[in-house]
């Protein structure tokens, strides 16, 4: 029998996890391996809200065995009763022995206190295995349990020499089909992905998520669309009733064609504006929680990239750099707007990776708050 | 006593060239090595153009122990009487047993002739060894023999969101020390870097070879100056006397400038111009080998560039792509003109290759030409 060390079992449990990823909202994902004896006698992650959480699944496959065992476990197990009972309560009760821990709980009121129940309950505690891999397949959640707003990431692709399409607005395709692939397992993650209304009226997309497997789920489609210009015959409109949409829209917008669009079923959100009849786009951001939306991936144009750039509201991004050179003065680069004046208050995008699709780059990173 | 592969010896031999990058122009740089029982008995490489080749170095520190031994040379012996005699007589003279050779000649005209000498001497004869390698380190010589034109490379720093300065012009700095120091390192290589007058207007660069370190030397600055614009009081005229300087202008330049610019020991090529009194870069290009020059590097701006690209003149490029967004609608990119008009004609970037100095990426490679 191969004898197996923390780390083996705890990166089970975080593969387990993964499987749920995008489908757990407002939790968590989280995987848990129950072992005894250097045998896996129990396994569970969390599917979705309101069912049971990740080591429930995994005692109850276990069942009496469970007695004198070791758990891994991604995530702190909860001590609070919300839509299912404390997990805590659940593995004293099942005489576990050992519990491995990843990741304490993200809210900084609530860290930690499931673990010291645990341990006053004679279980030992190792906390921290895997941490940072656990903490990243979460980066989409923690961040709203931390702040309450939304984790924003986004995504463009572009040529070597900076253009997200030719002077004549040509755009398809800038990226490879194994590039443009991977787009769609992000949407199949994020709840969603965001657009102003000047790529609907250019491009007028589906923003559906295409993969060729099963499980699969489409993003909820967010709009930035000021004076409502969205055209009713859009593919947007046309498939409102398969794809939930919201489009945000500014107060004085005129009551008629909010109206037709709600009766399409499309989510109509008023908000305010600045000076320029620009969506503030702070108050968008933060009212998307209340629609259930914690994670947001924009897939804008330059000047959409632009705005929110400005704002600093940008966590993550994903850069695609294809190898070709499209050249044009006039041909549009991936974050318009005014920009910044000197090159030295430019933003960082550190913790770059770089991946390759065939010869497209996709450079991946975060961006700096300093 | 450690037995080496015959890789080893070659890849020392490859090392060796390389000490004259940038140093043997018209010839190639070639390394050679003679090897006896296991021990090194001969080092040599060719240093300058009209001194001994590589080979004759190595026989000579071999001396008569040469007899019966093995040979390790980046390319094929020459076979003829250049400034020097040919080197497979040298060879034969001092009883070879075996020579290793990585590169045939580049010319197809006489590409073997040396080997087949040698072969016919007696001598066991092994090609193809390190080749790859071998023919990279001599690519900018190489394309020349072909072609008779130089090898053209562009060098170019833009942010993640493709600008090479601000709105306002700002470029200081995009790129890393550790990147401008690498284009240093490539000033030091490369015969010429060429600017257009734009570039001399905007940032009145020196163009030299700034590294810290002995033997480095400053390449031919190439302006491109239709009008002969160039500020007398700039930094490029004000060191002309230490730094080679050939400034290609219209036929229509006046001649008074002329003389005041060949007085301060600056060379004026007056070359063909086109309908919009842009000179004519293929025949810019036709003359620079005979003004000694057989690889340039283009550091121009995006107008510059933008005219290489269109017509199809660049070999290879360096792209440093500094992890900072600047944004801005009219923040210049680092390609401009007129570009083209639909993807699907974009130039691709093939042998994509990446390096990274600290944060920066470098990212390298080979204009396709289909």
């Amino acid at each position: 029998m191969k004898i197996h060390n923390n780390e083996y079992y705890m990166n089970k449990a975080i593969n387990l996890a993964k499987k749920a990823y995008g489908r757990t909202n407002p939790n968590p994902i989280v995987g848990a391996i129950i072992v005894k004896k250097n045998q896996i006698i129990g396994t569970g992650y969390h599917e979705k809200a309101g069912t049971p959480h990740a080591e429930i699944h995994a005692l109850k496959e276990a069942g009496t065995d469970a007695k004198d065992s070791t758990v891994y476990v991604t995530l702190e197990p909860c001590n609070h009763y919300g839509k299912t009972p404390p997990c805590t309560d659940a593995l004293i009760q099942a005489g576990i022995k050992k519990i491995v821990i990843a990741s304490l709980d993200p809210n900084p009121l609530v860290a930690g206190k499931g673990a010291l129940k645990l341990k006053e309950a004679g279980i030992t505690i190792e906390i921290g295995m895997c941490k940072d891999e656990a903490n990243k397949m979460n980066q989409l959640f923690f961040k709203y349990i931390k702040t309450n707003m939304p984790y924003i990431s986004l995504k463009t692709a572009m040529t070597l020499d900076g253009k997200i399409a030719t002077y004549t607005g040509d755009s398809k395709w800038i990226s490879n089909e194994l590039s443009r692939n991977y787009v769609h397992e992000l949407r199949n993650i994020y709840d969603g992905i965001l657009v102003g209304i000047g790529t609907v009226l250019k491009d007028n997309p589906s923003l559906n998520t295409r993969l060729d497997k099963n499980d699969i789920r489409n993003p909820v489609r967010i709009i930035i669309d000021e004076n409502l210009d969205i055209p009713i015959n859009s593919n947007i409109i046309n498939t409102s009733k398969e794809q939930r949409t919201i489009i945000y829209t500014s107060k004085n917008t005129a009551t008629k064609k909010i109206n037709i669009l709600e009766s399409k079923g499309i989510e109509i959100e008023q908000t305010e504006t600045d000076e320029n009849n620009k969506l503030i786009l702070e108050e968008v951001l933060n009212n998307l929680p209340k629609k259930g939306i914690y994670s947001v991936l924009i897939e804008g144009g330059g000047e959409i990239n632009g705005s929110f750039i400005e704002k600093r509201l940008i966590d993550k991004v994903y850069w695609f750099i294809a190898p070709k050179i499209v050249g044009g003065k006039h041909a549009p680069s991936p974050v318009s707007g005014q920009g910044i004046e000197l090159i030295n208050q430019a933003l960082y995008v550190e913790r770059i990776n770089i991946n390759k699709f065939e010869n497209d780059l996709l450079i991946t990173g975060y961006i700096r708050w300093w």
